[in-house]
């Protein structure tokens, strides 16, 4: 991938990021992802496919409920917001092209100011998708998915899809319309649904029935508007317990795929999971990724880190080597990613103000998940773990446990094979070995 | 209802609790609980269906995790186990006709002790409900629901139906037959799963997938036997995330519902919603009542009342009015709980280790129910909750809200919408004005 | 309280909220809180001390992470800061006014825009204090406490006392300067800080110890500041365990006590208590009372309502009798607040819109404090508390139990207590029959 | 060490666990702790002086709140209680001399079953710890520190040393005796205070005032009885925010140095902290660490791992490196554990029911620990760390802001400086560079 300049150099004193190895102390290399490095059949490039996330590293501005943006960006500063939206994918097809994620992800009004005329806010982001689809042409990056921000202007503030007001629905669908129409020009993969207010504050307030049927009414509306205009890709959804809502309806992994099952849409769509989404929804990153695999929805994945301790979205770059390995593990095993990347929806700290942090920040974060890739590499070879596994469950494999889950027993069987075996031997989980087999690789 | 005493007399000195009403000082008496007082149609009894749990009150002993139990029940003392389930069977009723409460629920084990053998098993659970059957009929006390304990002992360790041995499984569905068998026999409400250990405690020794699909096709088997054995009443599933388990399949109300369609189980089911439970998952009860409501599945509660700042379940008895009044708002909405009714599944803390102590946490209990009972009535005949809420939703009663309900609209036409209507009027949510309307009948 | 309007009024059609009684339909009445009222003593008035907060009411603009403001103020339109500061004054005090609260509390900032001068900065402070001193003569409201905000302004991301760089602490002394002179010149009754970035985001950047001490640093410099030049009032530290840092130094109640004592402190400082702060913390409210209360430090109160689902400051209006009552019974029985009073740090949802609501969301508040004063009242009167508790502790009263609380026994001596005693009575904590009790009165 | 077989082989198959370094395949080697390997100028065994827990390993059965034990343990048959006691030491060394623990920790109730009679269970203790005497003689084990279980017997349900009855007091003071005489006679390094049910269940029937003060005379007492009878060791404190109570009042590190500093005890105390009891808290175990070290107080260490999903005290084996890293790190600079080790407070899971996983368990810990030391010293010896964070910090070491420290600039001093330095420049946390720092070293 070549560095792609705009009209002038934001980044100014820090070149295309190189893999240096493990023993490199250089801050700005980086150690694991060798995006050429074959790993299981693909490169590290075509397994990650690592995305940048337009809204926290080009938009975000380090501001939070308790103080203003602490980040200047100098690419913000244009009056007209057409121009300033032109430097900021300078910045932004700069900072993807040094860093080397074949990939970006954006919201419309990352791309460019809204507006609450929705043929101006059409006519815009037309104007920011030709600038899109001319930069991608010449860096060679893609656009992993596009979306919608249904959740900042203020007439969302009692949901989008699920306001009670049709005339706030219709907008939702005007803003919908023109990301989608963005996100085909741009031959996005995918694209992204995260409900940010399509919940309740209050169930005082809320009829829970309707809103959940509005809304799958729009996915609807969206599928076939999409498809009808030739998307190919895939559709997300996102899953997130609550924040800025009490209660948002796509609460974790589990209860969007009965939504989707619900309302006949399982099909269409895949799961965009976000680890710190999981950590709010009080579950391990793994579990939702196991329950996505499961039902065969794991498609892509907002990259990011949860704080254990504090209850909102801290968006943190990914560090930890063993939720990444755990999550690579059940990747690996159903073939990769369904239709999806890995987006780093994460956000440098307020307080991390140098532009140099904005690569440190990544070089982390895709160091840590290139390294969880080969360490679940190393453990699919190896082989232990799903030799344990499927021995765990060899007694469903043949003769009556066979016949139970085909459905061919029944309740008095299995009265009168209790009693014909007799008390089972007592089967160690063995959780202490497999967890030390698993920091055997780490 | 009569006092039932049997052998002998165990809550010596505390007679038929009488209602006083709100004025009275007397702690052996109830102040809201009236159960022929007629709220919205029907009397306090029919609507409320109190259940007395068999486990906290007759058989808990007040044991943690830190120290053995502290009750000590002259009824636990015989050292034959058929004579000392006697024996607590006359403690129970005593108790139940004292405390005058219509309904009881029970496990196998809390009726008597289990054995390994299952015949031997199969037999004890026979002899105790003939006597639970004679007990019934003096009293006129009945069985909300049954069930089987298939979480205490050791060899469902790993899980019972989603035990990955299917010996052990078998023994599962040993014991799910007799249960079944006993309810039958004993005119029971409904049978409840609460699948304590169906659930894992690592995902590296884990197979999800299977053991769902193995715990659906038990669900199936128990729902076979039981039609085909003359079962009229419900199957409830009892959602709880975790505890003792890492994480337990029946995680919420969503996730169940979404389960039960999963494997085309939801006409025979409905939720037994624990309010400690809901605590557990991060939802308010409210929330998971309304989620249940909503998908017709609200069937029965188990009554009583998690810590907020702790995070086990600690089983306390439901004291908050505010939680109970926006719970019986959703309850008398849909008519009334579908075929359950609400279970105690409370217990006294460790260390109030006198007998009137089981008392006074029942009174509480029951009062407090019924006065959110008496609340929630007089917010519906009031009506101004159910005024604006209609109100609010009144855009999609027609014109095009009403077309985007029923399909109509492509997302074209929202475009079109949203231009010609422009920018919406801000519509406050009123949240504090609800929540005082909500005060003003607290 | 007199009403009084500036140059406009700004809640037009909204006169003064006057008390209507339990029985009152009018949403814009209390039905518990009336001023005049003698309870315990005193009126509700002097025991309830309520102070509107300047900032969630007069700037707070309901943004939230993600998306912009939702309330747009009259009164913050004009471009000039002075002026603009005079309006919102203006606003305010008719608010104040009209819902008869006889306090208020501000940050420096709230009052009037902040300036990166200190002397700038400091000049306005002092321009708005003289017109908050006259409208203090001219209506009777007077000034609960006064603050500095020392964690908006960008260059506190790092802290402000607790600020790596002693530049940034010196801009922080230079605000508190400001804040407190603008205190003593009002007659405020206390001084608060929170410290809002005192604390750090990371351990990995962080010398905690030089931190915490600079910080006492910084408390000590400022009480002899505030002493020297005639502050009669009592120095408040508001706890809170993060949010927006990763951990804030004063986490609780006890961690500020602790920390008082440490740097001999103790003397010159109250706390000033947060419900929602207890709740993030992982305590109830009462709680944090009975810890601040023991230690003779239970001295002002942000009263608001936290969300048991959701880990983030939510500072909701207070509606919950029980955490009042509960709080009143500690507060009650210690002579009523010690130095302070209770100020709404709470705020309207994002999407309660109407300047009514504004109304609704304090009188909600007022009457449920009310109300929770008249239930504490209640129950002290009836005395069963107090004599149940004394009675519980009554074996250190005298004998050998006196000896061990006056340090006489030495281990030996316990051992052959235990021998000659025996086996103690178990005696139960009766916690649900305390339930009850205290039910009895909500 | 050699192996003390007792008077039957109890791990029968398992020889000594020897190290075999990283690349081994053998589930029972070190692959990290090599108890000869010299770190920063001592061996691994004299900088972790591991421990093993008495209670989890030898005695604790898998019992959980769902069901009962499920480790039947051969020593734990004979029916004399003296015998089984016996037993058990011979189990317990022969592991701790297999495994190659260089110590041990026990409560009194542990290491032989207590009895109501304060000079029977006197007379127990002394039995078994004469027979651990020996078995130290011979085995070169040393005892890390012993306790008294003051929270099992059911005479505790309201409080030990903070009982309201000070018949059970002088019961918990009998017992104390008798751990205390045994830690001297066995040259313990410490003495463990953990106060399982020194809280309380609900504030209703508490005062917490005067159960805090007793708590503080009772450590007075024991201090007093130790030093005389020539203890030469140190007390710790082990703080635990709740469970079993509702709230422990030794709540987290910050709260017992308050606690201590408050009552006089912080010269003859040190902390013994747990790692599971920091994530009960809403704390990082590094969090813990450093609050204690920068207090002097960090002297011991249970270690374990919690749940971040699930909220009681699973205690399982340590495994996570970045956890243990961080820790080491703060050890490491305070020159080492003060007057502790490291005890394995952890537990097998219920269903680890081979011998073996005992094994596991504790190699898979020892090896997370041993390889987080290494980290550690690497990290101090490349030094970037110390560097940068001394830098941070730098503009207090000098000139005004060394006055500052000293307190000799008054608030209107930082006015002027503030004034006169103008606005700082904003200097980056630069968190993630300091995350990416850590991770190089993992
Ligand atoms: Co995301
Ligand atoms: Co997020
Ligand atoms: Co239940
Ligand atoms: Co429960
Ligand atoms: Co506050
Ligand atoms: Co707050
Ligand atoms: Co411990
Ligand atoms: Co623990």
């Amino acid at each position: 991938m070549n560095i792609l300049i705009g009209e002038k150099e934001y980044f100014k004193g820090i070149g295309q990021i190189k893999f240096e190895g493990p023993n490199s102390d250089n801050p700005l290399a980086f150690r694991y992802y060798d995006e050429n490095q074959v790993v299981a059949g693909k490169t590290m490039k075509e397994h990650l496919r690592f995305a940048i996330a337009y809204w926290h590293s080009f938009c975000g501005d380090g501001s939070d409920p308790f103080g203003p943006g602490t980040h200047h960006y100098p690419w913000d500063v244009a009056s007209d917001a057409r121009q300033r939206a032109k430097d900021k994918a300078d910045a932004a097809f700069e900072f993807i092209t040094k860093i080397g994620a074949p990939y970006y992800c954006f919201h419309d009004v990352d791309a460019i100011d809204g507006h609450n005329d929705p043929k101006e806010f059409a006519s815009r982001v037309e104007f920011i998708s030709d600038i899109f689809a001319k930069k991608q042409a010449d860096s060679g990056v893609k656009l992993l998915w596009g979306t919608a921000n249904l959740f900042s202007n203020e007439r969302y503030m009692n949901g989008a899809s699920t306001n009670p007001n049709f005339e706030v629905l219709a907008h939702a669908g005007a803003q919908l319309k023109g990301a989608i129409d963005a996100t085909i020009k741009l031959g996005g993969d995918g694209y992204v649904f995260w409900g940010g207010r399509e919940g309740y504050m209050s169930l005082l307030n809320t009829n829970m029935k309707r809103e959940r049927e509005h809304f799958a009414r729009m996915l609807h509306t969206c599928v076939e508007y999409a498809r009808r205009n030739g998307f190919k890709g895939k559709f997300f959804i996102e899953p997130k317990p609550c924040e800025p809502t009490k209660h948002q309806y796509d609460y974790d992994a589990a209860t969007v795929i009965g939504f989707l099952r619900e309302f006949d849409l399982l099909s269409e769509f895949g799961l965009n999971l976000e680890v710190n989404h999981a950590t709010l929804a009080g579950h391990t990153f793994a579990h939702e990724c196991q329950v996505a695999s499961d039902a065969g929805m794991l498609a892509s994945i907002d990259a990011n880190k949860g704080d254990y301790q504090n209850g909102w979205d801290t968006d943190q770059f990914p560090t930890d080597i063993y939720e990444w390995a755990e999550a690579m593990m059940i990747i690996l095993k159903q073939g990769g990613l369904a239709g999806g990347g890995i987006n780093f929806d994460a956000k440098r700290r307020r307080n991390s103000t140098d532009p140099a942090d904005l690569f440190y920040a990544h070089i982390g974060g895709m160091d840590t998940i290139a390294r969880a890739l080969l360490i679940a590499d190393k453990i699919q070879k190896h082989g232990e773990f799903d030799k344990l596994k499927a021995a765990r469950y060899a007694s469903f494999d043949s003769g009556k446990g066979a016949d139970y889950v085909a459905g061919k027993l029944k309740l008095e069987d299995l009265f009168e094979i209790a009693v014909s075996v007799g008390e089972p031997a007592m089967l160690s989980g063995r959780q202490e070995y497999l967890e030390n087999l698993l920091g055997r690789f780490v």
